[in-house]
């Protein structure tokens, strides 16, 4: 119901238990599509219980401000997912990290779904660093950052285990002073 | 950032952590006007650790799917609160309770912001029956739940502690077979 | 070994984990007859495991001064079971609910359980009520709060979810100044 | 309400967290008796808080099959306190213990009570064994399990650290062989 | 990599979680042998998860002071396990339990472990009082103690169940007023 | 007791409990030192529980494969602390960090001390990359990694705040394949 209206079409949602089968299809349906750069997905089909307890952690580190999730809804279709994480409190720095269904991309979903999360992180959470680990072969994630003015700092030698080897990972930073003000 | 539009001026956001300091301003503002029929409040200033603490056990049964909280905001300044509580997936049914700062009343806030939660409860929850419990003597609480349609369905005799003596409740019920249709 | 005798023949005791055989035998024995009224029972067999954890569970909520659960034993043979659920210490206040054995109705067994109970409820615990849901239809149940005193204070239309069905159920309730004062 | 009646004026009860401030009392009124040989108790006062919280623990073992304590009630005062502990089941055996306030001394009412415990223990709980550790200077403890039958096993050596010295204890067993048939 | 050389060929390291498969092989292979006076061993194969989390909660109660254990290892092969057990701050005594693999007896790893053990618990620990329970009959483990100057205090009764019987078991006690001062 | 030599004078030890006292003394006498460079280091003077709560739950990590925390003791004192925190297992990964009394510089305590665990990291745990992260300005901390054959992989802009400003850290990283083989 509580939702941020990107446009006519899509929003973001917080991810709730209910929605677990919601989830697990559109991960069934796009496994090869986000297992290859997802290291995490290992299995096609995940019983929904498992779903809805990931759901409910997820939401219990909400609950004690430590991370957040959200679902982008298209057309109130389930496309995918950002996960705010590691939100670091003393430092004011949080990472950040998404997927999308193959058949939602190309629209800039997620582009413009990191501008109003990022545009929280910074006004409303007063946060005063977001960063992101994209794999450098990734050429089509890594656009995102680039596109929302992220700077790269770095390249972190195999730093994830993909499947059945080692990604490096270009580092990407924003901070809240090159980030313009547009807080409403 | 998520949140519902009631109108240009109000919403309804969950209450997270962050804005502990508001709702303990808002209940220290509004201390007898609240304490008038609320038997919980006891203390006019709580320490911000305490009110941190008790949204996050209130985010925690979100996150269990046992009830959720959300605040009325209005112009950006929180008014109020509306629970929906003892979420009963078995049977299908939950209770609302809700109040309001004094200088927010007389603009039909909490009605409008039921009207949106009750509509989520039937349409999106699936639920079938939704309660609310109304000391018999205050009688501007009761009119919300009959504007909304609710029907009277007994007087539970003694049933709350309010300060210094018992209350007799009116206990409201409302169906989903009595809801009009108009889902999202 | 701690008891309350009833008569020479009944007594109650706390349920503890090494009852578990005796109730599911108790359970499984009774299925249609309890079924009839409980939504909670589905299916006619439990494992061992699932009871104990079951009345360890009911046992830890007495521990915290929540609920507590006995046993009706006739002629030292599980009979039947009283909770004393829902107990409210701000509004001292609790809620009952029982089940017996078909063949060992008829006997008054349940009303007299609950009379002791009510009497250590109003003298020893010093709540100012007790309350009962009872399902409209289930006349047999209903006699028992009225035999004892309770008054009619609603009725809860489709509160409850019967294996397939709404139940609109009675509310009933008693004040400790209805209670004659027979304190041991 | 649940006892277990020892003769017309003695009852055991389970300690629940409404008797802290009886307990309380009865500890500080016989500060100097019990801490005689109770290495344990170090504080005249203790915040009803605490003394709750203990009970809740205890009950809450009890709810797991590990431990229990009773009440010794005496014309209806707490008198004294006797604990099943160390409930081992892969052995069949436990520990006894227990302290009585000092003006309810002289009328047997521990030796009656174990005895009462010992029976639940052989003939309901099916234990085997039962143990006591008693120091060696503690005459007047020691007469206890002399009195029920336990033998003498063993002395252990500066076992117990009593406020500024250590002690060395008797280990007393009895084994349900030994016990005299004599089930409810 | 933490851990103390017995000699050129052995040494005490704790056992971590990743050392769950070889000792899972120690015990299978020594099932027989490990069995004959270890009531605690039933099954001759465990599953690796189940040892793993057992060494996680050993690992958890060295965390909060309460026991711990390590693996002697010999040639870099895991041969047997010390346990320090039951430490009790207030009384200032902890009980030593052991076992070894067939293969790895005969040139005294246990006895000399446990030296290295009790030196650390009566100088560096501070502890006053070690004991250990053998069962009577086994006379292989007994003599352990009795190298180490244990003395015998007392023979417990029937107080273990090995597998099909119970067992009588003599209980040693060392004193750190007994043991040669040679604190490194 | 359980130790590694790094030579005749220093070792590593796990941080026990017990070791709170001389933990705090050594942050306190070197106050001003260690909170140049550490931003978790606020207050002078640390209670004893607090220090061994904060132990508790390190070595709690420990038990769950997590992280892990050495001492180096120099001629028998404590002299310093490394971490090995954030273990991820399946990218086969981990952070280093440590800092060491002001006094016990000058002497390669804490390259020698890193030398060993990593040898432990990349060929007991099999772990594949060690990074560590220091501020860019902290001149002293960036001569270890390098000494140790880290490369430096980038710089991660106002990553860490330090009392009153943001500093940016250089990252390091190592790699299993960069490092000798010298497992013992």
């Amino acid at each position: 119901m509580l939702s941020y209206k990107i446009d006519d079409d899509a929003e973001l949602r917080l991810i709730e238990p209910r929605h677990a089968a919601e989830l697990n299809a559109l991960v069934t349906g796009n496994f090869e599509h986000i297992r290859e750069w997802s290291g995490w997905l290992t299995e096609r089909e995940r019983p929904i219980e498992r779903t809805q307890e990931w759901i409910t952690q997820n939401l219990t580190r909400f609950a004690n401000s430590e991370s957040f999730t959200v679902g982008i809804w298209y057309k109130n279709a389930l496309a995918g997912q950002i996960d705010f994480g590691n939100l670091n409190w003393r430092d004011r720095k949080m990472e950040i990290g998404y997927w999308l269904g193959a058949s939602f991309q190309g629209q800039g979903l997620v582009t413009r779904s990191c501008r109003v999360l990022i545009n929280h992180a910074f006004h409303e959470l007063k946060l005063n660093r977001i960063y992101m680990h994209c794999a450098v072969e990734n050429r089509k994630s890594r656009r995102i950052p680039e596109k929302l003015g992220f700077r790269e700092e770095g390249i972190l030698r195999e730093t994830g285990w993909l499947h059945d080897h080692f990604v490096d990972e270009v580092i990407y930073g924003l901070l809240a002073s090159e980030w313009p003000d547009e807080s409403n």
